[in-house]
């Protein structure tokens, strides 16, 4: 049943926060984020551990399944008032502010994990593909650089479709972490090189840390250091001239397929 | 030998027509279109089968690589001028007018191929980053429905990073097509379904059609009725919460892998 039919306007000092989030530092000073779309929206809220703040919404983003908690957060405002405070040039019936949540990484709980650990991976897109892809594969951390794209800019959360709150995801100095990795669980460390062992035929386990690189310069010289087993994406081309790379969303998600189909026999 | 030094400005009419190859009916027309950005543009132009019209570049571009018929078609211009014909807010040295290629389409030709066929893929970044995909693993073709991306977008360019050039793409009515190269081929057509057969079970053949459908509605019922075998890339997620699918370039991707790699023992 829509219950809410009376039309409220965000007030300004609502408008001058949401517009703020825009920006890493206002994200973290107000620990929010925005996300918006029907289909994203509707997943975040129906989904235990996500907390609301504000959820804006035109009155044809139905209600019905939410309960009095969430309802009690919702305004219903026109698309006027919804293009004031959306991130995209045609907003899609519902911008929402929630509450970020704080992770502890612990080595510990990645000791008989597989996770991944991303070496400043940039574009939002590619960081959003990546958290939907360990989502498919159930693989639960991600442990990125501090320079990696933010979990909580507004394309990062559009691209993880709804993943970004199932996925854990930590930023840290890598080398500090990978070293402290590698002496207390004795997992090996994986990243894609050119001079690496074919990914097809390398016995892969299902524990361990794969670390992407970044778009343009891969994994960084000081990080290649730290890595134990070098795999690689044969390429299947015939051409003389043929791509150098594939792009790093890609790859993740053939290696995850790779580690985890071997894992699954 | 860095051999030109004066510069020059694009002429009105040169502005003009750049601009209009923003739209797919204006590339047709002019039989043309943009490809931005030092190492994209330097990879087009010493791809053999490229046919450059025009080049603009800043003289920090570096032009010693190339032959004199290239150079021919090069104008030094300043910043502020890449500027009026970039696509992009921040122009990367050099923006290249080139001439489309013309494929046509034999049936005969895939016969004992892999191929790929999109139904409706319309995200530029996805379908320039399939056609990344499909240079990797070494598959040449690619059909598309007529509302496909359209490979001439700037922004699918942009994503294929030079594999435009190596791959060839076709558009048309797929409802003819596949049934055509059902009766002339009797390969099979694959496609991805949640109730699919699991792909890393299921013995793939180097030989076929793959379907990939609409980033928001998957393969076409009527797409539906002409694949021959259906598959399915497994989660592996726990969570009782969890993604609903993996967006269509990494399937892809995967998807690629799992066939080329399965052909290559």
């Amino acid at each position: 049943m829509q219950s809410i039919t009376t039309y409220k306007m965000p007030s300004i000092n609502q408008i001058k926060i949401i517009n703020s989030l825009a920006t890493k530092k206002h994200r973290n000073k107000h620990n929010l984020y925005v996300a918006e779309g029907e289909k994203l929206v509707r997943e975040l809220l129906l989904y235990k551990s996500s907390n609301p703040l504000w959820i804006f919404c035109t009155k044809d983003f139905l209600l019905n399944e939410f309960n009095r908690e969430i309802l009690s957060k919702v305004e219903i405002v026109t698309y006027d008032e919804l293009k004031k405070i959306s991130f995209v040039q045609t907003p899609n019936k519902v911008v929402g502010i929630f509450y970020q949540t704080e992770n502890n990484l612990s080595i510990d709980n990645l000791k008989n994990e597989l996770s991944l650990c991303l070496d400043t991976v940039q574009d939002p897109g590619n960081m959003g593909t990546i958290i939907r892809i360990a989502d498919w594969f159930g693989i639960k951390n991600i442990i990125c650089s501090k320079e990696t794209a933010d979990i909580y800019n507004p394309k990062v959360v559009q691209a993880t479709m709804g993943a970004i709150t199932r996925v854990n995801v930590f930023y840290t100095d890598l080398l500090d972490f990978i070293p402290n990795y590698l002496e207390s669980t004795n997992n090996p460390v994986y990243g894609t090189f050119l001079d690496g062992e074919n990914i097809y035929t390398k016995k892969l386990l299902n524990r361990g840390l794969i670390i992407m690189g970044n778009e343009g310069n891969g994994i960084s010289t000081e990080i290649e250091k730290l890595v134990s087993d070098k795999l690689l994406i044969p390429s299947f081309s015939t051409n003389q001239e043929k791509s150098e790379s594939l792009n790093v969303g890609i790859a993740t998600g053939i290696i995850c397929s790779e580690f985890k189909k071997n894992s699954s026999f």
